[in-house]
C-alpha cells in the first residue's frame, strides 16, 4: 500500500498533510487529511479521527475547524477522511444527501451503491491500517469524533467497536436516523427496504440493543436549523443511554448554529476531552 | 447607506457576520466579513482590519485564519473586506493576479480598470464609514494587518495614513512591488506606464520618501515559494526602514509556506500585538 502525499504544510510546529491512496474497500482513490503534531518527530502519538458531515470532503474540517493548535498542544495525530467514495465510475445522485459527500458511514448493500459505498468498513478497518503504515500513529490509543452525519458515524462506529476507541465525542450528531425522514430515505437507498437491516447503523437502536462505548460528550447548538427541525433526536439518544447506563454528557450551546463557526468554538473542549483519555 | 447582513453565526461568544453594501467608491456591491466579539454587547470596541491576498474574497481569511478565538479574548472587532470589485459589469482578466481577486489596493487610473478598481479609497475612506455606521466599532482605535498582496496593501495604507492606525502587522507581505515583474505588470495595467505614478503604492519607496507608521511586525516563512522566488523583497523593505528609523521586527519562521496554515499558526501573535496597542 502506497501513501501519496498530496500536500504538506507546516502548522503549529507540526505538519498538515493531505494524503491519498487506492482503497481496496471503496475500490477508488481516497483522500484524507492528517495533522502530525510536533511531538511525533521522535515517537508515535495517539490518533484522533474526525468524521465529517454531509457535503464535506477531508478539506472542510481541515481548514475550518482550527483543530491544529489544540492537537499540537496535546500531541495528537488528527485524521479526517473523506465522507464518501468519489470518481467517474462511482455512483452518485443529484440529492445533496445521497451519493458523493454523503456516505453515511454504512456498507451499502443495494445497487448501484454497493460497488463502492463501504464507508463503515473503510473507517473501521482500512483507514487505521493505512494511517499506521504511513504515519507515526499509536493506534492502541485512538479516539473518534465527528459532526452531524459524521456524529452519526462516530456514535455507530464507537458503539459497534468499543475496544477500538478510548474516547468518543460529537457535535450536532444525527442520533436516530431511522426515526427521521432523512434516515429512512437514505437507508432505504443504501440498505434496502428491510428496516431490520437499518438498526446496525442507528446509534439509538444500538444502545437499546445493549451496545456501549467510552463516555460520550455531545455539544449541540440550540439555533441549529437541523436540530430545530427534529433531525438530530438527541433526546431519544440520551434517554436510551440513560436507560442502558451508557455514560453521556449533553451540552446545549445557546445561540449556536450547525456550521463550522460552532464547531471551531468548541473544538478545544473536544480535543481536551480526548487528550485526557488518550494521554492518560 | 444600508448594511445588508448576508449571514450571522455565533462564534466564541460573539458573532461572525458577512455583510454587503452598495459601494459608492467601487460602484458595485461589496461584501466584507466582520467578527463582533462578545465584549461589544454593551460598548464599542477597537477595530482590526485584515487585507487578504490574491484570489481571496472576504471568505478565505474568515474561515481559515482562526482569528475569532483571539479576537474574542481581546475584545476586538475584526473586519475583512473583499480584495476587488466584482460583478457582471466589472472588468476582469484571465490572469489570476489581475482583475477580480487582485485589486492590489490601488486606485486604478487606466481603462478598463479605473471605472471600479479603487480598493485604496475603498479601504481607507469608505469601509471605515460603513463599519462604524453599522457595527459597534470604535474607529479611533484601529489596527491594520494583512497577508501577501494584503500585506502590501497594509503597509502602503498604513504608511500613507499613519494617524489612522495605531498598530500594523503583516504576514508574508509584498514589500516592493515595483522591483518585481509581478508588480511591474500589474501596476502598468492599473496605473499606466509612468513609473513615477507607481511609487505611491510601493511600501519601500514610501519609506524612502520619508513616510512612517506604527511599529511594523512581519512574519515570513522560509519555505514560502513566493518568498524563495524573490517576490517579497522583505530585505529591501527592512533596509529602507532601518535607514529611515521606521520601527520594524522581521521574524523568519523556519519551514512555513505561504498559505493559511502558516497564517493560522501566527494569528494569535498578531492579534496579541494589535491588542497591546489598541486596548492599551
Amino acid at each position: 500500500m502506497t501513501l501519496e502525499i498530496v500536500s504538506a504544510s507546516k502548522c503549529f510546529g507540526g505538519t498538515q498533510y493531505v494524503c491519498a491512496h487506492e482503497s481496496a474497500v471503496t475500490r477508488c482513490r481516497m483522500q484524507f487529511s492528517a495533522y502530525v503534531p510536533p511531538q511525533a518527530t521522535d515517537r508515535t502519538v495517539p490518533v484522533l479521527t474526525w468524521l465529517s458531515g454531509l457535503t464535506c470532503t477531508e478539506e472542510n474540517f481541515t481548514v475550518k475547524a482550527a483543530v491544529q493548535r489544540h492537537a499540537a498542544e496535546h500531541g495528537l495525530l488528527v485524521v479526517a477522511p473523506d465522507t464518501s467514495p468519489r470518481g467517474a465510475n462511482v455512483a452518485d445522485d443529484e440529492a445533496w444527501d445521497l451519493g458523493a459527500g454523503a456516505g453515511f458511514y454504512v456498507n451499502a448493500t443495494q445497487a448501484p451503491w454497493s460497488a463502492h459505498y463501504r464507508m463503515y468498513e473503510y473507517v473501521v478497518d482500512e483507514l487505521p491500517v493505512v494511517v499506521s503504515a504511513g504515519l507515526p500513529a499509536d493506534m492502541s490509543r485512538s479516539g473518534l469524533f465527528g459532526h452531524s452525519m459524521g456524529g452519526h458515524g462516530t456514535l455507530v462506529i464507537a458503539l459497534r467497536n468499543p475496544d477500538r476507541y478510548r474516547s468518543v465525542s460529537v457535535l450536532a450528531p444525527i442520533c436516530a436516523p431511522i426515526q427521521t425522514g432523512l434516515g429512512e430515505r437514505i437507508f432505504g437507498a443504501y440498505l434496502g427496504a428491510d428496516r431490520a437491516d437499518w438498526r446496525a447503523y442507528d446509534a439509538t437502536e444500538l444502545v437499546k440493543d445493549g451496545r456501549n462505548c467510552a463516555p460520550i460528550l455531545i455539544d449541540q447548538g440550540d439555533e441549529d436549523e437541523f436540530f430545530k427541525a427534529g433531525a438530530m433526536k438527541i433526546d431519544a439518544f440520551r434517554a436510551a443511554c440513560e436507560d442502558a447506563g451508557q455514560a453521556i454528557t449533553v451540552r446545549m450551546q445557546q445561540g449556536y448554529d450547525h456550521g463550522y463557526f460552532f464547531v471551531q468554538t468548541f473544538m478545544g473542549d473536544h480535543v481536551d476531552y480526548h487528550a485526557k483519555a488518550l494521554n492518560g
